[in-house]
């Protein structure tokens, strides 16, 4: 099932998208569901074509946690090793937008990359969570874009300003509940060229490690989003570019990039 | 004013704290108010003995941001230069608890550590906030400790596993509204015993020069609480220890430390 978040004339609601999996906007429609998705779904009777409304991000996360050096092609291509444990980060939430809003790139970066990503939503409060219950409190996955100024990354070795520059964490465009993640194919493209093309079979820790790992850290509570860690391919976004996260059996989640 | 948040047995409430400065608990009142703090202070005409309700964290922030080496001895302590620029790190939401709240040793953690700090809150929504205008942004100071995982800090690089853990961010045990931060004493005390003795006026970046400089990063929303470092003199607290973060004009944030 694939869970949207978007604005229409009667306000912001909480809708299953219906239609195929490889339809464009035009041939998708959106049901309307009241209350929140993560209880019984009940549906408002209301529905609108996809392309009548705009998409937000599909949660509002109380905390977004990633992960650095997933992937052992990325941490080499950053001149790093692969860590002993996953190597936890913390971005903003004021840092989430959606589908469709634009990057800003700010003012005081000369480097600000894209970095494709898995993202599940967390669905029930978990700590201590072991490795073999990860699954049962995730509610579903999404596409997500991690985007780094690169410069500021080396400048304070501390990730947090340079990749919690508010826009830095485009999520979207809905969240799928029903997925397997365990071999899917993330790309990022810019301008409609690939520049990321990876699996997530190739994740150093896989989601139940990562997901009883950070449980093991923090309490998750429901609406938490988790980024997997980037493959690798990543590099510069520009003031104009479109930047697509594509992930295979979730969607597209579209940017533009705008200079601030 | 001394804005505190409580439980009694009508539920859970803000309220301003009544009394002289330097009164213990028991020489102290809680005038409860209707809604939230940031709004027109309305009393309900409820009043309580502090030693009678049981105090919580003054806010539920949604995101508490810190910075490192601030003040030039520590730097010095922990083997770091001072920075050229703020450097900033995130503690999730899930971290903060209150005064008389527990602090929780990790299991995989040989030595944690106790940072007193003065933190503030924030009252409006701040995005390139220039320094001057910094102070308008600012609803009130409490005390804060940046509980922190010395072992894991050095092991991760980054700071946020060392730091993120649940119960590693007790504030508390109000937020004082008038208060001049420019030149206070803050001070750790470990079983009643002095450990961190500090002046706000060692900062290496000034109040408004961080309030700033992290508005211009991320917006800053009411209730983000900014730490604003830690003096020198750190060090372990352990399973049943006492802790205490004293600063002059606000007033005492004490926690039992247990082994989780």
């Amino acid at each position: 099932m694939r869970i949207a978040r978007f604005v229409s004339q009667a306000g912001i609601s909480w809708g299953v998208v219906e239609g195929p999996a490889d339809a464009g906007p035009d041939g998708l429609t959106l049901a309307a569901i009241k209350d929140h998705p993560m209880g019984p779904i009940e549906f408002t009777g209301d529905r609108y074509a996809l392309s009548d409304v705009r998409l937000l991000a599909p949660i509002l996360p109380s905390k977004v946690i990633g992960v650095g050096r997933n992937y052992a092609k990325h941490a080499a291509e950053m001149g790093n090793e692969v860590p002993e444990r996953p190597l936890i980060f913390l971005k903003p939430s004021t840092s989430v937008i959606g589908t469709n809003d634009v990057i800003r790139l700010p003012v005081d970066s000369d480097r600000v990359e894209h970095e494709a990503e898995l993202a599940l939503v967390i669905g029930r409060v978990a700590k201590d969570v072991p490795r073999e219950k990860a699954a049962e409190v995730i509610f579903g996955y999404t596409c997500a874009n991690d985007v780094t100024a690169r410069d500021q990354q080396r400048d304070d070795g501390q990730f947090t300003r340079a990749k919690g520059h508010d826009s830095f964490c485009p999520i979207g465009p809905w969240i799928e509940t029903r997925f397997d993640p365990s071999a899917v194919r993330v790309r990022a493209l810019v301008n409609g060229q690939v520049r990321q093309d990876g699996t997530t079979a190739d994740m150093v820790f896989d989601i139940a490690t990562l997901v009883s790992f950070m449980s093991h850290v923090m309490t998750l509570v429901p609406g938490d989003v988790i980024l997997t860690g980037t493959p690798d391919g990543v590099g510069p976004i520009l003031d104009g570019d479109r930047v697509t996260i594509s992930i295979d059996g979730i969607g597209e989640l579209t940017n533009q990039v705008r200079r601030k």
